[in-house]
């Protein structure tokens, strides 16, 4: 270990210091010009191109706060995808957002080999989003009479929801107790939201219900006791759902591998069944290679809540030589947060990109996330085969930066 | 569960399709409009504010494959943040890219309080980034003929580094065994970028070498067995370092958390051992709220990686009341993946807003990590105290988009 | 690393040794003396204590295969442990098989105090038991199309079980889909028997009626796909139930801390704060001291299957100082694999032991777990009262072994 | 869920129950009829079987306190298991103490396949057990002025374990920081016993040395923050070391498999993968089938610290077909807590039980680490067997109870 920690100063808190970044949720250019100023004056910095944008203010209302500008993501294309879906059916152009060379390519390499084996299948299992409060009693004989009177109770809390939003459904509630701890998941159906504020109020409305008629009042309770894996990968999400659970498969004949791919069924297996051990080894949550990647870039692209990337991006991939040479390949990603309304998805960029893909609005966010575990799986394809045969240096090597080493 | 599958049609692939998407990694006008033709024709949509940009094209060269334009990402600014670090000293301004309500009201709330109290101690504990290849051997006997071999050659590795990157330095080997498979994990210190190229390609070099080298050859071997734990949350890297480990402390006084904060410290103390409980029983590798919030926010918005939030998104938080009535709070964020040259770095908003930070180029990785995991805790701090005191699902009415119930 | 392998002899393997242990599942004098002889003539040693019992044989049919004699562990008393729960409520007396010095003495340290503070409530809150076969199918279609089935056919399920045993009964089914891959798991209810032998049987007869009358076959299928948590800590069993599910909690009063457990309320708080700061670090699942101390030394005595220890100490251990002074403790065990029934229960010592506590054969389950937990309790305040006051090493001193420093 | 709770009868603490066990760390037959008549009048009960052994009290002394008698264990015999390791070299006979009908003869089983295929090759790889003192200062300002000290003396504390053990040598620290606590890990090597007590007292004799000395004292310490996986599964140990880390090695012909296992390589090679995937999905830590069963039965015969078994099941389990149609198989177990001295090893029958492994006193820990690494690859071979070729339920109604169903 290094050397910790240099002397630190002596400070004062300043007044003007203390409140002066001049904070607003009004988004106008007043405000971005007051910030600008202000920012410029402590920094000596100066931001043009940030703020620099044609970008229609009043669509982002309720998106953000102390605005100052727009930040500019880079943006590529891969596909046609190919899926057959429940929802998803066709072939659909994929826009990912991101700054990493070789990322873009590397999906598109997997989703052209997809595309020659005639499409991936991709099925949405279960939906399903959660808000998990938690109610702390004197001890568990108050808790075990909470219980009683909640499980008579619980039929009637499907009006509650619906009194409080439009598109939420109530469809599971269960039940933890760690000693004098009650947490009651509640799992709700948000049509294309991806619905965490909806759940948040729905089950706000509940438990204010509850704490008011309840006959043994808690002596704390939590609208959220951070058992929903909101923002991380856990393990209760990943065998449960969190979003929409998905799986997607591929059978690639061996000519398709060699040609596309540049490798043998029989070394992506073998690289599959190595790494597998190797990610066993690393004590991940589920196993996979890389759905970060190509979930962060279509969530930046589309709107989406790009922090959920964290809970998201686990799963299991799988891959296995065929008797007949041909390589079988699945991924199954049970977390999956997306939405096609609410949130960013009405930006102007991201519903452009939205629609690139035919998902925009009511009615698809099935759809999309069929084409999110289509993605993911030709990405682990792409990536896999590079690593079997050895070309994930060069690879990176000719797309990547060139000044960096 | 719901139908499974509805019956999928029959399909042909169409050579013209399955090549059709004009791949390229040029970037060019040219190459934007015939993309945009493309998908014009194949969608029925168009993209007029995804492609109008006037980006300066010459500067995505590496960033970027099949581009067709500039993804708008709302980017709001929260601070001063006062860090008191090893690298980062003073008050920072903090650029965050999000579409999420009421997020940067959040952080910027945290951050004040901070500011109030005097600041927050931020320490770089730990740097190191690793690329793990893997080793399979006819059995253990020919495994450890190798492993002795390698164990003499291990000092004449650092030249070959020396070689290959004028940045990276070995710092470490660490190697596994698991029955014929080994795992040599090669840890690497990567100065102000994040390095996940530069270790693949100063890895790759060692391998070969090895490879050419050794008198007992493997059967195969792979550059990276899934063990690092890229672009994913492990338990090995949470206990280790990957990228930089950082811990932050601040304690805040009765008044502060009351005024600003808007609760108790006894509620904070209350919430998180509360929460910790929940987030043991969701199976989470470490123990925090929201990291992937904050985090995901700056790396958009500063040209980082963002699917590296995968595994930056973990660790630990701490709140405890002190007997005087204060809060004590901490955390401890051991994979921070975050470099301030190479990747997006450059790219125009993420300059400015890496500049914002006084965090643009060489010398600034440390400091950026440390105001980081001072983001960070502002962002446990405030959103702990909503909870406590119940005001989570008010903030996101107030701050949120209204129309999505 | 040290140097890994000495070069191994050239070896032949003879017939005569390669058959000559002579193998039997009777159990006999006759038998053992075969053993016996055998294991002399090859090892030169003799096992005069071993094989020297006046155990009844006949006994242990069904316990044991080669048998050659009986194992002779320590075995210690503990209590009263005062219990109120759903089935056990009254003063127990625990029996507890270690060589383990110092271990009794804290169990029973642990179970004063709490008998001081007037009894623990422990409640078993569920009971479930699973057999988890895994069907493996060409593809998603094929998969879903026997899903259909399944789902039609499920209610018929209960009859194959009637059929093939009187105790166990189908409680819950849940479905987990990877890919191709289809897994079932079956939960059952199984009376007093901890089961897993009752649960494979009746799934056994499960699923080769399906296998019979599906309309389409799995290409594979195998009655257990090692995802039910048998012999091993999940995450999974953790977050549901396997064997039974207890939780158990107590109130000490600061004087019985103060006089009982030589510490302070504040002092237990405080480590268990920090501790599980610990274990978290770790890398556990759930987060407890150590479970495995009580429960094994309780599963040797008592006839059980020790093995599941692996499983079954696993859980949260919480502990929160009071205003009053006075100390918070609970734990929940949700993987208690334990019966009254079968098993080793029978044997002579086990069933003396299970009479002991009042829990020898039928109907007595619920009450054995519910004690078992209390054990637990009063054994993690033990251990956390002597790590918090630095009794730990003292007391390791006192009763263990002298002279192994 | 069920009721939870039947209404608990007020009671009173009666002077005499509370201390009337009388409590002794003395072991003799007045100690246990005093302990007899105390039992038998409060339970009505009488404990003949268990009170009735000749075993010479004497020996117990440190290994148990309030000893009542003898809890008896069947004991079978596998072998001869053959192995080619390090220390082990030759046929083994492996004594395994359970109740568990099918669980010798499987073991026995695949130790017979084994030694057809010429043995199996079992290396030790590394040993070190730790004690993970935790401490707490007001901040990291203190926190780093004393690691800053502590990495000054750390040289010194060699001479503290030397003049406190004769057998520990201090092998390795390690450093965690999470905000103000500092855990420091003392890794030992403690010769052939497994070493838990001696590495407690050494680290307790470093830490008075530290407290005494150190110019910045922490506000808090603890001899062990519960880091250390002590008596639990835990990543941290899965990926270093705790105890002994072995890995073993076996390759099957087709025709061992075959005859002996009564499948085949492939459907061993297709159980595998598709249970690996099943072990994934459950959330375990490594990859295993039951190493817990033959582990257990082994610690209780010979004299182990059983409950170890909670970290001990623990590893990494392999299957693979080789193109020749051979099975190649391995078994990781990197917290084998063992010892041929010390803890219960000189009890009666876990001494000669231990003679019969040739594995009894100083010298021969690293050989009987070796012996259960190949036992539990004899384990897993058989079940994975019996799974993959429908055999499972067929030897559990064969050599298990038939009363139970």
């Amino acid at each position: 270990m290094k050397t910790l920690l240099k002397k630190t100063e002596a400070y004062d808190v300043h007044t003007e210091d203390a409140c002066a970044l001049p904070f607003s949720s009004e988004i106008s250019q007043t405000e971005i010009a007051k910030l600008c100023d202000y920012l410029t004056k402590k920094t000596n910095k100066q931001f043009p191109i940030l703020t620099d944008s044609n970008i229609n203010l009043s669509l982002l209302n309720g998106n953000i706060e102390n605005f100052i500008g727009i930040s500019q993501i880079p943006t590529g294309v891969i596909g046609p995808l190919k899926v057959h879906g429940t929802a998803a059916n066709g072939a659909y152009y994929v826009p990912l957002a991101t700054s990493e060379g070789a990322l873009v390519a590397s999906y598109h390499r997997g989703a052209r080999a997809c595309l020659l084996a005639g499409g991936i299948t991709s099925i949405c299992l279960k939906e399903g989003i959660q808000r998990s409060p938690v109610f702390k009693f004197e001890n568990l004989n108050d808790l075990s009479l909470f219980i009683s009177w909640f499980l008579a109770k619980k039929e009637s809390l499907h009006d509650i929801v619906k009194n409080t939003s439009r598109f939420a459904k109530l469809t599971d509630t269960k039940i933890q107790i760690e000693g004098n701890h009650l947490t009651i998941s509640f799992e709700y159906f948000t049509a294309d939201a991806s619905g965490q504020n909806m759940v948040t109020i729905c089950t706000d409305a509940i438990c204010r219900f509850m704490i008011d008629q309840c006959p043994v009042k808690p002596s704390h309770w939590f609208i959220e006791g951070n058992s929903s894996g909101d923002k991380k990968a856990t393990a209760y999400s990943f065998n449960n759902v969190r979003g929409k659970k998905v799986t997607a498969e591929i059978e690639l004949s061996a000519k398709i591998v060699s040609e596309v791919l540049k490798t043998s069924s029989a070394l992506m297996d073998r690289y599959w069944r190595t790494s597998t051990m190797g990610v066993i080894q690393s004590g991940a949550i589920g196993a996979q290679g890389h759905y970060a990647n190509g979930l962060t870039a279509l969530f930046i692209a589309t709107g989406q809540d790009v922090a959920c990337v964290a809970e998201a991006a686990t799963g299991i991939t799988r891959m296995e030589l065929n008797s007949n040479g041909s390589l079988y390949a699945c991924v199954t990603l049970p977390n999956l947060i997306v939405g096609t309304v609410g949130g960013g998805t009405n930006l102007p960029t991201q519903r452009e990109c939205l629609d690139m893909m035919d998902c925009y609005g009511e009615g698809n966010s099935i759809k999309y996330a069929e084409i999110a575990a289509a993605l993911v799986l030709a990405g682990e394809l792409s990536i896999a085969a590079a690593l079997s045969a050895g070309q994930f240096t060069q690879a990176h090597q000719k797309f990547g930066r060139k000044k960096s080493l």
